[in-house]
């Protein structure tokens, strides 16, 4: 499913399904960082690649759109947010990325960014068809086609500066992604 | 005018008008910083003041639409966004406000943001009323009446929570703000 080699492993819903508040308020905290990181790569790279800015300030604001329906989905369980918490998820593929040979920084910004979005998405499936919460399970079905959406816009920005550069490191770091992904604890998060 | 109790230098319109492409990159990348705080308020804050979150969100949006705004008149001129550059007012702001006794760090972070979109405001219409580029005169207009709003929110946010504390402490950092704003070299930035 969007390049990921490594399927979540099927316990991951047993320890999310254990603690809904945790699972909505790492989710609020992923969607603020994605807001925060789609306007941070516009100011970083929007000189060098102009044909980003225009797509990634949108996405700044459709993150923060979902962070605000995550936090009414918080707000109707009276879910409180916690302090943003690392994700380890996202440093360790930030982290494998770095070590894994010499790429230009936006490449891997806008190549990572798209392993993210394919990752959760996955989650968000999973989430809609394991959870027993309806107003849950329609809220993360719904998710599913804009996190798609989103792994299709940076793969595309991507490919459209780099060429087959893009298509080959993609493939290198989808090895990386499942190599961290499998080996990441279990855990009540999104990427956990 | 919005408590600040210094007004801009009026040899600073003489900088600007020196560089117009420098002050619009510049006013891009406070755009783009503004919405990036707003959303890192609401993650960090969101959790024990739960008022700040629909606000901030909004905030947020509406400051990347003004980054939007402000990279059409850049493209429109040809000119391009350079890498981001320290604010130098705004880290002399924060660092001025640490040095400056003991205050909640919301409530500090809070004025501080209100102070910043009040000195924000008073140079748009400094710009407003000495730029001789009628579509960015209409333009720097257009933006002081959204700075106003600006300061009022954070203003409202911090004496909402902070009552009485929050007025004193925003009469002191004024000061500091003054200070501040009156040390730093005049340069074709909104905030220079």
């Amino acid at each position: 499913m969007l390049h990921l080699l490594q399927p979540t492993d099927p316990r991951w819903i047993d320890a999310v399904a254990d603690d809904l508040p945790g699972l909505l308020a790492d989710h609020a905290h992923c969607e603020l960082k994605a807001a925060q990181s789609a306007l941070s790569m516009v100011g970083r790279f929007g000189g060098e690649a102009p044909e980003l800015i225009e797509p990634l300030s949108h996405l700044a604001r459709e993150e923060t759109a979902h962070f605000r329906e995550v936090s009414e989905h918080m707000e109707a369980r009276g879910v409180t947010l916690g302090k943003p918490e690392k994700d380890d998820y996202v440093g360790a593929l930030r982290k494998a990325a770095r070590a894994d040979g010499e790429a230009p920084a936006l490449l891997d910004r806008l190549l990572v960014s798209a392993l993210i979005e394919a990752r959760s998405c996955e989650r968000f499936q999973v989430l809609a068809d394991g959870l027993t919460d309806e107003s849950l399970t329609a809220f993360y079905r719904g998710l599913m086609a804009a996190e798609a959406r989103h792994f299709t816009l940076f793969r595309g920005l991507a490919e459209a500066r780099f060429g087959a550069d893009a298509r080959r490191r993609l493939a290198r770091l989808a090895e990386r992604e499942a190599e961290v992904a499998h080996a990441l604890p279990l855990g009540p998060t999104v990427h956990g």
